[in-house]
């Protein structure tokens, strides 16, 4: 694999003009990157899908908001700065429900209010520069999760992951995938076994797909499979990542990975969640804290069939998200090191 | 729910010259019956998995040579005997893996020889007797599991299942989901959650079909659900088929089983194997002899959708069946009785 297999899904073009992002909607049956130069069209990505996972959408939207700003014709700063406002308000709707988006505009307004007083070019320039921090800021805590992993793998592993935690959904090499790519890009060669993550299959749309890109070696598995391959002494490590970690270490993540967890500890393989420090949260004491989406009927009856699969009207229960108890967690990976057990003692230590 | 709404998928009709079978190809979108009169039919029933679940295969094929020969003009029991014998050997090459298939098949035919010398139609008579008596003691069977394991069970309960055990894989009750119906037609209410059991969905396609159909309350999830349904206290017990049971208790069922009875072992949920004596194989040792069949990558990457859900040429691994350790077994139950551990002493015992 060379390095620059490795994807990245949402980059400025060398013109500071033009925002070029993955397609994620067309995946794994197209691979087309969009140019796109207007805040509606990043909007527009944003609220489609296009762009998916929560660090790529905090960078899609601090480029939003330079390229949006970039459009004003106003001259003064405090024009300027209303015009601003106006793109950050639009780019916020969105999606509505996503922390990074706004962590990222509030960001942006953050370093607008720092150039006060500044030409209209200087702000525009420095908004830029916010954006292209924003995307290298995340580059490098994905790259520090993924040195500190792969110190817990060895050359020939199985691995096993769940969902989507890759390149495509961050800056550039993921979380729980980063040590993967690191790996590999020293020599190593590892075995990826993704569970295809019922009902959106982000693992076989997306995890498949980015690793098959990258010409790493990556087997697709339904999730009630992942329970042999174990038994069968394919997997000696799992590799997942995160939505949330409360202070206790109890960890939200795509539904199922509670699953995998218990298996896990059932055949005796080290479990690890790769979580930026973003995701951790000291404020919720425990997983019960943690409020689960639940998600439509249609995801499970219907969504990706040409005919209904399931009989009309049946009940379902579809929760987007579990959460994966503590004592179940190996370790989990930041990119300030390797938190172990107890964690309600030892996560708030990283942030001291 | 009344009793006439458990389903019977394989049935004569009341002139004794139509086997009425429910088309399970077309579930959970079309109810079809069909009514198959010649031997060819009912080879393109058994061939196209119109009729599947191997006690039901079994009794349309004891119907099919019945049918089959029923046709033949010959008038001595010699001439017929040569008829049948083609018929027998034209619907075994229906599924040339199925195992109740050729038992069937085999009773018939040692029933054709108790009936030596007598007319073409008293044979006649007496292989629609044992056609009948093929389906009457699946009933009776089915019944009887059903019986036993509503032992376990208490009004109220929540119960997981998983692929399809259930009324139309039999002559009625299925195995699995027999102790259900029974419970529900006894005034019980019970809660059934069915997993879709990925990859083939015969959980969302069969088993929450035929559950909705007998007004019985069932809720579908996806797989990788199973773990977060047992944490939030929803299942109190879990009923699974199986396939093969070996002598040490090690069981093999549809993929998948194996997790969720390590899901249940952690929640502390009694895990409950129902098994018709004709499935435990005492001359298999333990689960280590008992083959995985491996199944067609298209089955996860493509088969139930309008495009390809994965990446062109991406590996897979889909093996069809899991064996489920003994030690994650609370009991077998059986037409004989329950069995509980230790199983390589107790399973013998019901055979004496």
């Amino acid at each position: 694999m060379s390095e620059e297999k490795v994807i990245q899904s949402v980059i400025l073009d060398d013109e500071n003009s033009t925002l070029i992002i993955l397609d994620q909607t067309l995946l794994p049956n197209e691979k087309k990157l969009l140019r796109l130069t207007s805040q509606n069209q990043i909007w527009e990505a944003i609220y489609s899908l296009r762009v998916r996972g929560a660090p790529a959408i905090g960078i899609a939207a601090g480029y939003g908001a330079y390229l949006g700003t970039k459009e004003s014709t106003a001259e003064s700063y405090e024009e300027l700065y209303e015009d601003f406002k106006k793109v950050k308000e639009y780019l916020a709707s969105s999606r509505p429900t996503a922390v990074n988006l706004f962590w990222a505009l509030d960001r942006m307004e953050k370093r607008f209010l720092d150039e006060k007083g500044k030409s209209a070019q200087k702000v525009k320039d420095a908004l830029r520069d916010e954006a292209e921090a924003i995307r290298k800021e995340d580059e490098k805590i994905c790259a520090t999760i993924g040195g500190n992993a792969l110190t817990l793998l060895k050359n020939g592993m199985g691995i096993l992951t769940h969902c989507n935690a890759g390149t495509i959904a961050t800056a550039k090499y993921g979380t729980a995938l980063a040590p993967i790519y690191l790996g590999v890009e020293r020599g190593y060669n590892f075995k990826v076994y993704a569970d295809e993550t019922r009902p959106l299959l982000q693992g076989a749309r997306l995890t498949a797909w980015e690793l098959n890109e990258a010409g790493i070696d990556v087997t697709l598995i339904c999730d009630n499979m992942a329970s042999i391959v174990m038994k069968e002494g394919k997997i000696q490590t799992v590799l997942v990542g995160c939505d949330r970690v409360a202070a206790n270490g109890d960890t939200a993540n795509k539904i199922g990975t509670s699953g995998v967890a218990i298996l896990a500890k059932h055949y005796g393989i080290p479990f690890y969640v790769c979580a930026p420090l973003s995701t951790i949260d000291l404020k919720c004491a425990t997983g019960d804290d943690i409020h689960i989406e639940l998600r439509p009927d249609e995801e499970i009856t219907a969504k990706w069939y040409e005919k209904p699969m399931a009989p009309e009207g049946v009940k379902t229960y579809n929760p987007c998200f579990d959460v994966t108890d503590h004592n179940l967690i190996t370790a989990i990976v930041t990119e300030k090191g390797i938190i172990y057990p107890p964690y309600d003692k030892n996560l708030p230590k990283i942030f001291k």
